[in-house]
């Protein structure tokens, strides 16, 4: 039987999602109380592996049991033996062909960045900083460059390990209140650090360190050398997967409304 | 030379404002940074203490100081000796008739409240939390037997240092988005662990383990053990104080729209 769990999770005391010999990783502290719940060993696939530091509002696992138990069971289970800052959100009984990966056509993620002559203190290590101000009608010419099908290995890290560079990205939305930003993307996949990446060359635009057009430029070169440095991942928060909805899956993160 | 700074922090890792023999508390740290940047030592005077968890968006201190120092270069100096969750936001000169205590005329705090079958996880030591549904009428209509000048010795922790118990309360505003719920206090000034016992009451009102009048009958009573247990103090903000527009200092803390 397969069961699918949405899950969300701080990202700032973890080495990032994937496994690690330090299990220090959110998946490995899923996996231990999954573990401790069900008595038995359970392996996890993920919808989109995130960096250390990046946070999760609703990630989806998938993963196989024999264990018979109420779709809640699992929720209520798994929570007792998790760390205060993560939590599975709901699980469902999936058919067999649902894949967390694979059946996801898109993944979102929105950065929030604080404009601020100050760093951030309340909300450290869950925010973006900038000291500058940012221009809004040249960070949003600029990315409407990279709207579309697109080979996005400059905005790619070395350590990648996507089959293709090549991924499809939905207009960028850019909104700001009060102090603070916030950048929605949503694509069918995403590269390691291609959202970092394209953040550093945004915050260039916006600062006008560099115009709209620079980042067509940097595109057009295939080369991570034509781009701005990685930025932070404080601000990074991965939305979740997108999948059909044949699947009955809950798809609105509760915590979404949280994020200025 | 009198000096005002604005303060903001997480209250998370520390053990409330006011300074203690363990060092970890708000008050030591910012002073052992003020000494850092000013190589000689300096009190500070706080205009509201909060206790350990309570998080701080615009706390005001002043000190007396001979140094001669730029407004900013107080905010930049002194964040240089700082951990990432405190930041100072402002600093100004100000009359030596201006005290950070007592000319607030009045103090802000918010608590925000999450609703959900699942315990918090992203957002965990920054809201309070519950699992039963809550009905806004209810707690509105309780809330309503509190506000004005009354005797609040049945919200009163019994560590409390306030020379009376008689505070005078602004209406509560309690708004709601998604799952967060958001309850806005104002008040001339708050007994210890005040607003941590109403919302206990709050909460019991708004799960129908009450009904709206009870209230009344608590603060009647003029005893503690007529309240509801102390709430968690997680997700607990003191927004800052109110001064008189005279003294011309920043009013709204940037975070406060951080806030659902």
């Amino acid at each position: 039987m397969r069961i699918a769990l949405g899950i969300s999770y701080s990202g700032q005391p973890y080495d990032g999602w994937q496994s690690q010999p330090s299990g220090r990783t959110v998946q490995d502290q899923l996996e231990a109380a999954l573990g401790r719940f069900a008595t038995v060993r359970l392996s996890t696939t993920c919808a989109g592996r995130t960096d250390a530091g990046v946070h999760g509002l609703m990630q989806v696992v998938h993963f196989d049991t024999e264990l018979q138990r109420e779709e809640f069971s699992w929720v209520r289970g798994t929570n007792t033996f998790l760390p205060p800052d993560i939590a599975v959100q709901w699980a469902r009984h999936v058919p067999d062909a649902f894949h967390a990966r694979n059946s996801a056509r898109a993944r979102r993620y929105a950065y929030v960045l604080l404009e601020s002559p100050v760093r951030p203190s309340v909300e450290a290590g869950r925010v973006g900083w900038v000291f500058r101000p940012l221009d809004a009608d040249a960070m949003r010419a600029g990315a409407a460059h990279l709207v579309g099908e697109h080979d996005f290995t400059s905005f790619r890290a070395s350590s990648c390990q996507s089959p293709t560079p090549v991924k499809t990205l939905a207009p960028i939305a850019i909104s700001r209140r009060g102090p603070y930003w916030r950048f929605e993307f949503e694509g069918n996949a995403f590269l390691h650090h291609m959202i970092r990446n394209i953040m550093g060359c945004l915050v260039a635009v916006g600062q006008g360190l560099q115009a709209p057009g620079w980042m067509r430029e940097v595109l057009q070169a295939r080369s991570r050398d034509a781009a701005a440095p990685t930025f932070s991942p404080d601000g990074l928060y991965f939305l979740g997967p997108v999948y059909e909805p044949h699947w009955e899956l809950p798809s609105h993160p509760a915590a979404y409304d949280w994020l200025p």
